[in-house]
């Protein structure tokens, strides 16, 4: 069913419980790391079933009403082919009167509402995120159309020079053509300029993504679409940090908790982490930074708290692995041994050996 | 002279000194706010001539022989055509032997040094920067190379569809071909995103840049020669703040205090403010966020200590009504009257009347 139609039924719900004179409600999946479970064989943080339930009362008169007009502009949006940020809508609804948002953390979640509500990712709602974040190089046609005519557009992303393609804020309507083998997805942009220098993806066939930290959302649904369409295996290239494990792995991986309702959009179950492990910086003699109290803290909370870590021996032990060595290395430690020896040793070996990465 | 060359020279010099018995020395500006003045005509922060002198002592011969092989691997990277990051080039120094770095702040600043002492950007050393940023679409052909043949590639910004070419981490080398009558250089990526979506540059016949913020060092590089190389004004487009003024439009105009060596090739010193302005948020009766702490605080050190803002009286006038207004506003605050406002009404008002701009 299409974001408009959802839209215009739950409005008809509420209208003919008002001429029925009943209490008209909207309900939602209730949003916390309480309301969802680890499922390995959908690869993603799902809904375990609680709601919530909001009832046109006094007292939520006024959430009620911004519910509603929320509902609209996102029909507005999807039947005009426009877009609105979360900033930009919090500003549209400084015209709405009484029902107008103080602060944009109260409109930001009166959207999130609706997204769960809808079940859909706010990008189809034509909402679209504030950051951009992503680029590509190698192996990969991506098919656009022109704004104005409708026209198709193929973006050849081996013809980037030493520049990228950068992947827009919405990547809905987005097709792609491409014989690349794999996905490789990179932490830091100066790794990924160290591969596009040397054109790393025609010797080994691959799509090149730059993540620049934790992936965006538009890079997160990118990797996902890309791989779900062209059945392409995802090889995730991040430093050896419980960050890079826990914050940017996990995220793109299986999700995050608070945004559980979505992640069957933005996970990419079929990830595998490639990059730098405990026992990479014992088996490469890597410099090493000592572990820093936020780490340590990281380390343990995800051993302890988070479903993913804990439904995977091979995570806990490498973490484990990390505790007790009290160090972490980040990916570019890897240039001790000449600054491309990532190109001529690292990654061929490790894509190599499947036992050498982790789940 | 080419950097090869400028680095066998000094190289020489120290080589002679030794033959001849005499102390080598090497010798760089100082890199301090107290080396710098404001001059209108050339348009950026540029060096007084103080000088600093390191001699070869037992107290300095350690930093003497690390300033000596990052001249090497500069040397090397140029030579052969490579590149390397900052941290990259902390964990080549990895197999120096004793004149190996502890830390990464002790090799950025022996980069910093050779730099100055060379007097040209790091990035014409090989050394490129950790982060990209700066996205790209509208009317604007890129000339690359192809890094395995040599050929040359055309990346033509017109066709990106919704997405964008990514700025490289180095553009030393890139050429251009253009017909856009302008440069309109973007805060944010959501409002990035929202000209393209609408073909603003088709329309107003451009070139659109997205900063993500305080533009990068390839960031500004590419826009800087671009501006040159066509001839082309541009024009800045931020919110209407503390920020936006003094960081993001400030930077990237004239500069910054402590790499005043490098701002006359990082200065747009052609840039004009087009952006939010205090008598906007008034005219334009924009939503408002209260000034924090830390925008007071700015405003004060901007009036008090900036040779930029204290040479421009308008720009002083600008930061004194904020200060009494107490209030700053986003460049997305323009959707209260409709999202598309800043593309029927908002920019091309300004474009027009030069007198809404600031210096």
């Amino acid at each position: 069913m299409t974001v408009t139609k959802q839209i215009k039924e739950i409005a008809k719900g509420i209208y003919d419980s008002i001429l029925k004179k009943k209490q008209p409600h909207l309900e939602a999946p209730l949003r916390s790391l309480s309301n969802v479970k680890y499922d390995d064989k959908l690869g993603y943080f799902e809904l375990i079933g609680k709601k919530k339930s909001r009832t046109l009362t006094v007292g939520t008169v006024k959430t009620f009403a911004q519910t509603l007009r929320m509902m609209t502009l996102s029909k507005e949006l999807v039947d005009k082919d426009d877009i609105a940020t979360k900033r930009e809508a919090y500003y549209v609804s400084k015209n709405w009167g009484e029902a107008r948002f103080t602060t944009q953390p109260e409109s930001d979640t009166v959207m999130d509402d609706v997204e769960a509500m809808l079940m859909v990712n706010r990008e189809q709602m034509g909402f679209i995120p504030e950051e951009k974040g992503g680029d590509v190089a190698g192996k990969l046609i991506v098919i656009d159309k022109d704004q104005d005519t409708g026209k198709q557009i193929k973006i050849d992303c081996t013809k980037m020079g030493s520049g990228a393609y950068s992947i827009p804020s919405s990547v809905e309507e987005l097709k792609f053509e491409t014989n690349a083998k794999f996905i490789l997805a990179i932490e830091t942009a100066g790794m990924f300029q160290r591969l596009v220098k040397h054109n790393y993806w025609k010797k080994s066939n691959c799509i090149l993504i730059s993540m620049g930290g934790v992936p965006t959302r538009a890079c997160r649904r990118f990797i996902r679409k890309l791989s779900d369409a062209k059945k392409l295996p995802v090889y995730v290239f991040t430093d050896g940090d419980p960050y890079g494990f826990g914050s940017i792995y996990r995220t793109l991986k299986v999700g995050s908790g608070n945004a559980a309702h979505i992640n069957k959009y933005f996970c990419v179950p079929n990830a595998k982490f490639i990059g730098i492990t405990p026992q990479d910086i014992i088996d490469y003699k890597l410099p090493t930074h000592p572990l820093k109290d936020v780490d340590i803290k990281k380390i343990k909370d995800l051993m302890k708290n988070d479903p993913f870590i804990l439904h995977h021996k091979e995570w806990q032990k490498a973490l484990k692995q990390m505790a007790q060595m009290k160090v972490r290395a980040e990916q570019q430690a890897l240039a001790k041994w000449g600054l491309n020896f990532v190109i001529s040793d690292y990654l061929p070996k490790k894509l190599k050996n499947e036992k050498s990465w982790l789940p």
